[in-house]
Protein backbone atom coordinates (compact mmCIF):
# COMPACT_ATOMS: atom_id res chain seq x y z
CA UNK A 1 0.00 0.00 0.00
CA UNK A 2 3.24 1.85 -0.15
CA UNK A 3 2.48 5.52 -1.72
CA UNK A 4 -1.76 4.96 -0.70
CA UNK A 5 -3.66 6.87 1.88
CA UNK A 6 -4.54 3.88 4.34
CA UNK A 7 -7.40 4.82 6.53
CA UNK A 8 -6.99 4.67 10.24
CA UNK A 9 -9.94 2.33 10.57
CA UNK A 10 -7.22 -0.36 8.13
CA UNK A 11 -4.30 0.52 10.30
CA UNK A 12 -5.97 -0.31 13.39
CA UNK A 13 -7.09 -3.61 11.72
CA UNK A 14 -3.43 -3.78 10.76
CA UNK A 15 -1.91 -3.97 14.42
CA UNK A 16 -4.96 -6.00 16.14
CA UNK A 17 -4.12 -8.61 13.12
CA UNK A 18 -0.41 -9.01 14.10
CA UNK A 19 -1.20 -9.00 17.79
CA UNK A 20 -3.62 -11.87 17.11
CA UNK A 21 -1.86 -13.77 14.32
CA UNK A 22 1.37 -13.27 16.10
CA UNK A 23 -0.47 -14.76 19.15
CA UNK A 24 0.33 -11.71 21.21
CA UNK A 25 -3.54 -12.62 21.72
CA UNK A 26 -3.54 -16.36 21.73
CA UNK A 27 -7.39 -17.88 19.94
CA UNK A 28 -9.86 -17.71 22.89
CA UNK A 29 -8.39 -14.65 24.27
CA UNK A 30 -10.21 -11.15 24.63
CA UNK A 31 -9.37 -8.15 22.86
CA UNK A 32 -9.28 -4.79 24.83
CA UNK A 33 -13.50 -2.95 25.11
CA UNK A 34 -13.84 -0.77 21.86
CA UNK A 35 -13.02 2.41 24.52
CA UNK A 36 -9.77 1.52 25.83
CA UNK A 37 -8.81 0.92 22.00
CA UNK A 38 -10.01 4.08 21.07
CA UNK A 39 -7.79 5.65 23.85
CA UNK A 40 -4.56 3.58 22.71
CA UNK A 41 -4.66 4.38 19.07
CA UNK A 42 -6.09 8.12 19.43
CA UNK A 43 -8.96 7.36 17.66
CA UNK A 44 -12.44 7.71 17.93
CA UNK A 45 -14.53 4.23 18.47
CA UNK A 46 -16.12 4.44 15.60
CA UNK A 47 -12.59 4.83 13.96
CA UNK A 48 -11.74 1.76 16.37
CA UNK A 49 -15.46 -0.91 15.87
CA UNK A 50 -14.69 -0.16 12.05
CA UNK A 51 -11.58 -1.72 12.46
CA UNK A 52 -13.04 -4.46 14.49
CA UNK A 53 -15.39 -4.92 11.69
CA UNK A 54 -12.59 -5.68 9.40
CA UNK A 55 -11.23 -8.39 11.64
CA UNK A 56 -14.39 -9.77 12.10
CA UNK A 57 -14.97 -10.08 8.14
CA UNK A 58 -11.50 -11.77 7.98
CA UNK A 59 -12.96 -14.38 10.42
CA UNK A 60 -10.26 -13.64 13.04
CA UNK A 61 -12.41 -12.31 15.79
CA UNK A 62 -16.44 -12.38 17.14
CA UNK A 63 -18.07 -10.01 19.72
CA UNK A 64 -20.40 -10.56 21.88
CA UNK A 65 -23.60 -8.77 22.72
CA UNK A 66 -21.80 -7.27 25.55
CA UNK A 67 -19.40 -5.85 23.79
CA UNK A 68 -16.46 -8.04 24.25
CA UNK A 69 -13.76 -9.08 21.01
CA UNK A 70 -12.64 -12.38 20.92
CA UNK A 71 -10.19 -14.19 19.20
CA UNK A 72 -11.36 -17.35 17.03
CA UNK A 73 -9.45 -19.90 16.61
CA UNK A 74 -8.60 -21.91 13.44
CA UNK A 75 -7.99 -24.96 13.28
CA UNK A 76 -6.11 -26.14 10.17
CA UNK A 77 -8.23 -28.16 7.87
CA UNK A 78 -6.95 -31.64 7.41
CA UNK A 79 -6.83 -32.34 3.53
CA UNK A 80 -7.26 -35.89 3.49
CA UNK A 81 -6.54 -38.24 0.54
CA UNK A 82 -7.30 -40.54 -0.88
CA UNK A 83 -10.04 -40.82 0.82
CA UNK A 84 -11.35 -37.11 0.11
CA UNK A 85 -11.00 -37.68 -4.03
CA UNK A 86 -12.99 -41.54 -4.08
CA UNK A 87 -14.83 -41.86 -6.81
CA UNK A 88 -17.58 -43.46 -3.46
CA UNK A 89 -17.92 -39.64 -2.57
CA UNK A 90 -18.14 -37.84 -5.70
CA UNK A 91 -19.76 -40.58 -7.49
CA UNK A 92 -22.62 -40.37 -4.68
CA UNK A 93 -23.39 -36.43 -4.87
CA UNK A 94 -21.11 -35.39 -1.95
CA UNK A 95 -18.88 -32.48 -2.70
CA UNK A 96 -15.21 -33.22 -2.39
CA UNK A 97 -14.30 -29.60 -0.08
CA UNK A 98 -16.74 -30.79 2.60
CA UNK A 99 -14.34 -34.15 3.09
CA UNK A 100 -11.84 -31.99 4.59
CA UNK A 101 -12.14 -32.51 8.40
CA UNK A 102 -15.76 -32.22 8.00
CA UNK A 103 -15.52 -27.86 8.00
CA UNK A 104 -17.75 -26.28 5.62
CA UNK A 105 -16.53 -24.77 2.84
CA UNK A 106 -18.00 -21.80 0.54
CA UNK A 107 -17.01 -21.95 -3.33
CA UNK A 108 -17.19 -17.60 -4.71
CA UNK A 109 -16.01 -16.14 -7.25
CA UNK A 110 -17.13 -18.69 -9.57
CA UNK A 111 -15.38 -17.56 -13.43
CA UNK A 112 -15.80 -20.48 -16.13
CA UNK A 113 -14.84 -19.88 -19.97
CA UNK A 114 -12.07 -20.59 -22.20
CA UNK A 115 -8.83 -18.97 -23.03
CA UNK A 116 -5.47 -19.83 -24.43
CA UNK A 117 -3.89 -23.27 -22.29
CA UNK A 118 -0.19 -21.98 -20.20
CA UNK A 119 2.41 -24.89 -21.48
CA UNK A 120 1.92 -26.97 -18.23
CA UNK A 121 -1.88 -27.34 -19.22
CA UNK A 122 -1.94 -28.27 -22.90
CA UNK A 123 0.47 -30.38 -22.35
CA UNK A 124 -1.01 -33.17 -20.32
CA UNK A 125 -4.13 -32.03 -21.82
CA UNK A 126 -2.38 -33.29 -25.22
CA UNK A 127 -3.41 -29.82 -26.75
CA UNK A 128 -1.96 -28.18 -29.59
CA UNK A 129 0.76 -24.73 -28.84
CA UNK A 130 -1.73 -21.64 -28.48
CA UNK A 131 -4.98 -24.10 -28.33
CA UNK A 132 -7.69 -22.80 -26.22
CA UNK A 133 -8.67 -25.11 -23.49
CA UNK A 134 -12.14 -24.39 -20.93
CA UNK A 135 -11.39 -23.17 -17.20
CA UNK A 136 -13.00 -23.01 -14.26
CA UNK A 137 -11.53 -20.53 -11.33
CA UNK A 138 -13.33 -19.91 -7.49
CA UNK A 139 -11.83 -19.41 -4.34
CA UNK A 140 -12.76 -21.19 -1.26
CA UNK A 141 -13.92 -19.84 1.89
CA UNK A 142 -14.06 -21.92 5.53
CA UNK A 143 -15.34 -19.91 8.44
CA UNK A 144 -15.46 -16.56 6.85
CA UNK A 145 -11.62 -17.18 6.11
CA UNK A 146 -10.26 -17.71 2.16
CA UNK A 147 -8.25 -20.58 1.88
CA UNK A 148 -8.05 -21.46 -1.18
CA UNK A 149 -7.90 -20.55 -5.14
CA UNK A 150 -8.30 -22.95 -7.70
CA UNK A 151 -8.87 -22.87 -11.62
CA UNK A 152 -9.17 -26.61 -13.43
CA UNK A 153 -8.56 -26.28 -17.32
CA UNK A 154 -10.59 -29.10 -19.50
CA UNK A 155 -10.54 -29.81 -23.27
CA UNK A 156 -12.69 -27.46 -24.42
CA UNK A 157 -14.57 -29.71 -26.56
CA UNK A 158 -15.34 -31.95 -23.74
CA UNK A 159 -16.82 -29.70 -20.99
CA UNK A 160 -18.31 -27.10 -23.52
CA UNK A 161 -22.14 -26.30 -22.47
CA UNK A 162 -22.07 -29.12 -20.00
CA UNK A 163 -22.91 -27.45 -16.28
CA UNK A 164 -18.86 -28.07 -15.57
CA UNK A 165 -19.40 -24.62 -16.99
CA UNK A 166 -22.02 -23.05 -14.89
CA UNK A 167 -21.49 -21.38 -11.28
CA UNK A 168 -22.90 -24.42 -9.63
CA UNK A 169 -22.17 -27.99 -11.46
CA UNK A 170 -24.45 -30.39 -9.41
CA UNK A 171 -24.51 -33.07 -6.71
CA UNK A 172 -20.96 -34.55 -6.91
CA UNK A 173 -19.45 -31.60 -8.97
CA UNK A 174 -17.30 -31.82 -11.98
CA UNK A 175 -15.98 -35.19 -11.57
CA UNK A 176 -19.48 -36.47 -11.17
CA UNK A 177 -20.20 -34.66 -14.52
CA UNK A 178 -17.03 -35.63 -16.25
CA UNK A 179 -18.37 -39.87 -15.35
CA UNK A 180 -21.48 -38.89 -16.98
CA UNK A 181 -19.70 -37.47 -20.08
CA UNK A 182 -17.80 -41.06 -20.26
CA UNK A 183 -14.87 -39.42 -18.61
CA UNK A 184 -14.39 -40.45 -14.94
CA UNK A 185 -11.07 -39.81 -13.43
CA UNK A 186 -9.56 -43.07 -12.07
CA UNK A 187 -6.27 -41.68 -11.22
CA UNK A 188 -5.35 -38.75 -9.62
CA UNK A 189 -1.79 -37.52 -9.46
CA UNK A 190 -0.81 -34.14 -7.01
CA UNK A 191 2.58 -32.64 -7.36
CA UNK A 192 2.56 -29.94 -3.90
CA UNK A 193 5.03 -27.03 -3.98
CA UNK A 194 5.18 -24.63 -1.35
CA UNK A 195 6.64 -21.33 -1.77
CA UNK A 196 6.04 -17.45 -0.98
CA UNK A 197 2.68 -15.85 -2.79
CA UNK A 198 2.73 -13.92 -5.48
CA UNK A 199 0.94 -10.65 -4.77
CA UNK A 200 -2.33 -11.01 -6.19
CA UNK A 201 -2.29 -14.48 -4.35
CA UNK A 202 -1.14 -12.36 -0.92
CA UNK A 203 -4.44 -10.57 -1.60
CA UNK A 204 -6.80 -12.94 -2.80
CA UNK A 205 -5.89 -15.10 0.16
CA UNK A 206 -5.69 -11.94 2.61
CA UNK A 207 -2.55 -13.72 4.04
CA UNK A 208 -0.77 -12.16 6.85
CA UNK A 209 3.24 -11.22 5.54
CA UNK A 210 5.52 -14.13 6.11
CA UNK A 211 2.67 -17.21 5.23
CA UNK A 212 3.72 -19.32 2.44
CA UNK A 213 1.17 -21.20 -0.03
CA UNK A 214 0.94 -24.90 -1.39
CA UNK A 215 1.32 -24.86 -5.11
CA UNK A 216 -0.97 -28.17 -5.68
CA UNK A 217 -0.92 -29.45 -9.30
CA UNK A 218 -3.70 -32.25 -9.95
CA UNK A 219 -4.12 -34.35 -13.01
CA UNK A 220 -7.15 -36.46 -13.03
CA UNK A 221 -6.74 -39.18 -15.78
CA UNK A 222 -9.67 -41.43 -17.17
CA UNK A 223 -8.97 -45.78 -16.48
CA UNK A 224 -8.28 -45.23 -20.66
CA UNK A 225 -5.05 -43.35 -19.74
CA UNK A 226 -6.49 -39.80 -21.23
CA UNK A 227 -5.86 -36.24 -18.77
CA UNK A 228 -9.20 -34.63 -18.76
CA UNK A 229 -8.58 -32.18 -15.69
CA UNK A 230 -5.38 -29.84 -14.73
CA UNK A 231 -6.13 -28.50 -11.72
CA UNK A 232 -3.82 -25.88 -10.42
CA UNK A 233 -4.38 -24.98 -6.49
CA UNK A 234 -2.86 -22.23 -3.91
CA UNK A 235 -3.72 -22.78 -0.12
CA UNK A 236 -3.00 -20.91 2.80
CA UNK A 237 -0.15 -22.57 4.16
CA UNK A 238 -1.59 -21.74 7.88
CA UNK A 239 -4.90 -23.19 6.82
CA UNK A 240 -4.48 -26.57 5.70
CA UNK A 241 -2.55 -29.59 6.75
CA UNK A 242 -2.17 -32.30 3.83
CA UNK A 243 -2.96 -35.71 5.22
CA UNK A 244 -1.51 -38.72 2.00
CA UNK A 245 -2.43 -42.32 3.11
CA UNK A 246 -1.05 -44.79 1.30
CA UNK A 247 0.02 -48.57 1.19
CA UNK A 248 3.95 -50.10 1.82
CA UNK B 1 24.78 -12.39 12.21
CA UNK B 2 24.03 -9.31 13.82
CA UNK B 3 26.83 -8.13 15.92
CA UNK B 4 29.21 -10.58 14.65
CA UNK B 5 32.33 -9.75 12.88
CA UNK B 6 31.41 -11.06 9.25
CA UNK B 7 34.37 -12.24 7.20
CA UNK B 8 35.14 -10.03 3.41
CA UNK B 9 34.67 -13.86 1.82
CA UNK B 10 31.09 -14.23 3.16
CA UNK B 11 29.63 -10.76 2.81
CA UNK B 12 30.88 -11.60 -0.68
CA UNK B 13 29.88 -14.86 -0.89
CA UNK B 14 26.59 -13.45 0.04
CA UNK B 15 26.04 -11.16 -2.60
CA UNK B 16 26.93 -13.70 -4.69
CA UNK B 17 24.26 -16.37 -3.42
CA UNK B 18 21.59 -13.78 -3.75
CA UNK B 19 22.41 -12.93 -7.53
CA UNK B 20 22.27 -16.37 -8.09
CA UNK B 21 19.34 -17.66 -5.99
CA UNK B 22 17.74 -14.52 -7.57
CA UNK B 23 17.92 -15.47 -11.13
CA UNK B 24 20.25 -12.61 -11.87
CA UNK B 25 22.48 -14.65 -12.96
CA UNK B 26 20.88 -18.24 -14.53
CA UNK B 27 21.78 -21.93 -13.95
CA UNK B 28 24.55 -22.34 -16.68
CA UNK B 29 25.77 -18.67 -16.49
CA UNK B 30 28.88 -17.67 -15.73
CA UNK B 31 30.05 -15.32 -13.12
CA UNK B 32 32.47 -12.51 -13.85
CA UNK B 33 36.31 -13.42 -13.57
CA UNK B 34 37.96 -13.60 -9.66
CA UNK B 35 40.66 -10.28 -10.96
CA UNK B 36 36.96 -8.69 -12.03
CA UNK B 37 34.99 -9.34 -8.85
CA UNK B 38 37.89 -8.47 -6.36
CA UNK B 39 37.16 -5.13 -8.48
CA UNK B 40 34.14 -4.60 -8.31
CA UNK B 41 34.20 -5.63 -4.24
CA UNK B 42 37.25 -4.25 -3.85
CA UNK B 43 39.50 -7.01 -2.27
CA UNK B 44 42.07 -8.97 -2.95
CA UNK B 45 41.52 -12.02 -5.61
CA UNK B 46 42.12 -14.24 -2.90
CA UNK B 47 39.26 -13.28 -0.68
CA UNK B 48 37.13 -13.96 -4.11
CA UNK B 49 38.76 -17.16 -4.44
CA UNK B 50 37.38 -18.33 -0.91
CA UNK B 51 34.01 -16.46 -1.48
CA UNK B 52 33.64 -19.04 -4.64
CA UNK B 53 35.24 -21.69 -2.67
CA UNK B 54 31.99 -21.16 -0.30
CA UNK B 55 29.98 -21.17 -3.04
CA UNK B 56 31.08 -24.44 -4.47
CA UNK B 57 30.91 -25.82 -1.02
CA UNK B 58 27.18 -25.18 -1.09
CA UNK B 59 26.57 -26.40 -4.54
CA UNK B 60 26.08 -23.58 -5.98
CA UNK B 61 29.09 -23.13 -8.74
CA UNK B 62 31.74 -24.81 -10.40
CA UNK B 63 34.49 -23.96 -11.99
CA UNK B 64 36.58 -25.09 -14.79
CA UNK B 65 40.02 -25.61 -15.40
CA UNK B 66 40.03 -22.31 -17.22
CA UNK B 67 38.80 -20.21 -14.37
CA UNK B 68 35.29 -19.83 -15.26
CA UNK B 69 32.86 -19.90 -12.51
CA UNK B 70 29.47 -21.30 -13.51
CA UNK B 71 25.99 -20.94 -12.06
CA UNK B 72 25.36 -25.04 -11.83
CA UNK B 73 21.47 -26.02 -11.81
CA UNK B 74 19.56 -27.85 -9.47
CA UNK B 75 16.81 -29.44 -10.67
CA UNK B 76 13.91 -29.98 -8.06
CA UNK B 77 13.67 -33.44 -6.17
CA UNK B 78 10.34 -35.43 -7.23
CA UNK B 79 9.41 -36.98 -4.26
CA UNK B 80 6.97 -40.00 -6.45
CA UNK B 81 4.37 -41.76 -3.68
CA UNK B 82 3.49 -44.36 -3.09
CA UNK B 83 6.36 -45.76 -5.28
CA UNK B 84 9.27 -44.56 -2.77
CA UNK B 85 8.01 -46.29 -0.04
CA UNK B 86 6.80 -49.16 -1.55
CA UNK B 87 7.68 -52.67 0.18
CA UNK B 88 8.98 -53.86 -3.61
CA UNK B 89 11.79 -51.00 -3.32
CA UNK B 90 12.99 -51.43 0.85
CA UNK B 91 11.85 -55.48 0.28
CA UNK B 92 14.42 -55.90 -2.35
CA UNK B 93 17.47 -53.69 -0.70
CA UNK B 94 16.86 -50.54 -2.27
CA UNK B 95 17.31 -46.66 -0.38
CA UNK B 96 14.06 -44.99 -0.87
CA UNK B 97 16.35 -41.80 -1.31
CA UNK B 98 17.45 -42.88 -4.15
CA UNK B 99 13.25 -43.17 -5.97
CA UNK B 100 13.43 -39.74 -6.04
CA UNK B 101 14.36 -38.98 -10.07
CA UNK B 102 16.95 -41.12 -9.86
CA UNK B 103 19.40 -38.44 -7.71
CA UNK B 104 21.86 -40.38 -5.36
CA UNK B 105 21.82 -38.64 -1.73
CA UNK B 106 24.23 -38.83 0.23
CA UNK B 107 22.95 -39.78 4.59
CA UNK B 108 24.94 -37.42 7.03
CA UNK B 109 25.30 -36.68 10.67
CA UNK B 110 23.24 -40.13 11.81
CA UNK B 111 23.14 -40.03 15.29
CA UNK B 112 21.37 -42.56 17.18
CA UNK B 113 19.71 -42.86 20.85
CA UNK B 114 17.37 -43.35 23.41
CA UNK B 115 14.94 -40.03 24.66
CA UNK B 116 11.68 -38.81 26.09
CA UNK B 117 9.64 -38.88 23.11
CA UNK B 118 7.19 -35.72 22.24
CA UNK B 119 4.05 -35.68 22.92
CA UNK B 120 3.65 -36.10 19.20
CA UNK B 121 5.53 -39.35 19.18
CA UNK B 122 4.72 -41.05 22.68
CA UNK B 123 0.67 -40.84 21.45
CA UNK B 124 0.80 -42.79 17.94
CA UNK B 125 3.47 -44.90 19.21
CA UNK B 126 1.10 -45.84 22.20
CA UNK B 127 3.52 -44.92 24.63
CA UNK B 128 3.07 -43.70 28.34
CA UNK B 129 3.78 -40.13 28.90
CA UNK B 130 7.60 -39.01 29.68
CA UNK B 131 8.48 -42.26 28.45
CA UNK B 132 11.78 -42.97 26.35
CA UNK B 133 12.03 -43.81 22.85
CA UNK B 134 14.23 -44.67 20.27
CA UNK B 135 15.54 -42.08 17.49
CA UNK B 136 17.20 -42.38 14.42
CA UNK B 137 18.31 -38.62 13.38
CA UNK B 138 20.35 -37.72 9.71
CA UNK B 139 20.70 -34.77 7.21
CA UNK B 140 19.55 -35.89 3.56
CA UNK B 141 22.62 -34.28 0.94
CA UNK B 142 21.75 -34.32 -2.98
CA UNK B 143 24.31 -32.92 -5.46
CA UNK B 144 26.44 -31.45 -2.30
CA UNK B 145 23.69 -29.32 -0.95
CA UNK B 146 21.68 -30.09 2.33
CA UNK B 147 18.01 -31.03 1.30
CA UNK B 148 16.41 -32.70 4.30
CA UNK B 149 16.56 -33.04 8.22
CA UNK B 150 15.03 -36.35 8.98
CA UNK B 151 14.42 -37.94 12.66
CA UNK B 152 12.78 -41.18 13.10
CA UNK B 153 11.34 -42.46 16.08
CA UNK B 154 10.50 -45.85 17.19
CA UNK B 155 9.69 -47.78 20.48
CA UNK B 156 13.14 -48.82 21.89
CA UNK B 157 12.22 -52.23 22.79
CA UNK B 158 11.67 -52.97 19.51
CA UNK B 159 15.03 -51.74 18.35
CA UNK B 160 17.27 -51.63 21.00
CA UNK B 161 20.59 -53.02 19.58
CA UNK B 162 19.52 -53.64 16.22
CA UNK B 163 21.22 -51.64 12.84
CA UNK B 164 18.39 -50.26 12.78
CA UNK B 165 20.42 -47.78 15.40
CA UNK B 166 23.73 -48.27 13.57
CA UNK B 167 25.26 -45.62 11.39
CA UNK B 168 24.17 -47.96 8.60
CA UNK B 169 21.23 -49.87 8.67
CA UNK B 170 22.04 -52.03 5.66
CA UNK B 171 20.15 -53.04 2.73
CA UNK B 172 16.83 -52.03 2.62
CA UNK B 173 17.21 -49.79 5.25
CA UNK B 174 15.26 -49.43 8.55
CA UNK B 175 12.15 -50.54 6.85
CA UNK B 176 13.92 -54.09 5.57
CA UNK B 177 14.99 -54.10 9.30
CA UNK B 178 11.68 -53.55 10.89
CA UNK B 179 9.74 -56.45 8.60
CA UNK B 180 12.78 -58.83 9.83
CA UNK B 181 11.64 -57.90 13.22
CA UNK B 182 8.17 -59.14 12.35
CA UNK B 183 7.13 -55.35 12.21
CA UNK B 184 6.77 -54.55 8.13
CA UNK B 185 5.07 -51.22 7.80
CA UNK B 186 2.07 -52.14 5.54
CA UNK B 187 0.86 -48.28 5.65
CA UNK B 188 1.93 -44.84 5.95
CA UNK B 189 0.29 -41.76 6.38
CA UNK B 190 2.50 -38.45 5.80
CA UNK B 191 0.88 -35.32 7.13
CA UNK B 192 2.39 -32.18 4.92
CA UNK B 193 3.04 -28.84 6.41
CA UNK B 194 4.61 -25.75 5.04
CA UNK B 195 5.90 -23.12 7.12
CA UNK B 196 8.79 -20.60 7.81
CA UNK B 197 11.73 -22.13 9.18
CA UNK B 198 13.25 -22.04 12.29
CA UNK B 199 16.46 -20.42 12.74
CA UNK B 200 18.18 -24.34 14.10
CA UNK B 201 16.45 -25.50 10.09
CA UNK B 202 17.92 -22.59 8.22
CA UNK B 203 21.17 -23.03 9.59
CA UNK B 204 21.37 -26.82 9.09
CA UNK B 205 19.58 -26.80 5.41
CA UNK B 206 21.63 -23.65 4.48
CA UNK B 207 18.66 -21.63 3.43
CA UNK B 208 18.69 -18.23 1.85
CA UNK B 209 16.24 -16.14 3.63
CA UNK B 210 12.55 -16.31 2.26
CA UNK B 211 12.53 -20.28 2.11
CA UNK B 212 9.56 -22.16 3.09
CA UNK B 213 10.01 -25.58 4.60
CA UNK B 214 7.69 -28.90 4.21
CA UNK B 215 7.47 -29.95 7.50
CA UNK B 216 6.25 -33.68 6.82
CA UNK B 217 5.35 -36.54 9.66
CA UNK B 218 4.83 -39.50 8.78
CA UNK B 219 3.53 -42.59 10.41
CA UNK B 220 4.46 -45.93 9.44
CA UNK B 221 2.23 -48.61 10.99
CA UNK B 222 1.79 -52.60 10.70
CA UNK B 223 -0.54 -54.93 9.02
CA UNK B 224 -1.95 -55.40 12.92
CA UNK B 225 -2.24 -51.96 13.33
CA UNK B 226 0.49 -50.79 15.62
CA UNK B 227 2.52 -47.37 14.61
CA UNK B 228 6.24 -48.84 14.76
CA UNK B 229 7.47 -45.21 13.50
CA UNK B 230 7.35 -41.80 13.47
CA UNK B 231 9.22 -39.35 11.10
CA UNK B 232 9.27 -35.83 11.49
CA UNK B 233 11.19 -34.23 8.00
CA UNK B 234 11.74 -31.03 7.30
CA UNK B 235 12.49 -30.59 3.32
CA UNK B 236 14.10 -27.56 1.69
CA UNK B 237 11.10 -26.08 -0.10
CA UNK B 238 12.91 -25.02 -3.12
CA UNK B 239 14.66 -28.77 -3.32
CA UNK B 240 11.02 -30.48 -3.57
CA UNK B 241 8.92 -31.31 -5.37
CA UNK B 242 5.98 -33.90 -3.22
CA UNK B 243 4.11 -35.89 -6.11
CA UNK B 244 1.25 -38.14 -4.80
CA UNK B 245 -0.33 -40.76 -6.77
CA UNK B 246 -3.54 -42.16 -6.07
CA UNK B 247 -6.75 -43.71 -7.44
CA UNK B 248 -9.96 -42.07 -7.66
Amino acid sequence: MSGKYVPAYEKIAALLRTAIESGEIAPGGQLPAVRDLAARYEVTPGTVSRAVGRLQALGLVTTTRGGGIYVRGFEPIIRNSPGRLARDRWGTGATIQDADTGKRSRTVDVETGERVAPDWVAAPLGLADGAVAAFRSRRFVVEDRYVQLSVSWMPAELVRGTAIMHTDTGPGGMYARLAELGHAPATFVERVRTRMPTRDEEERLELLAGTPVFEITRHATTEAGRCVEVNRMTLDGRAYVLDYTFPA
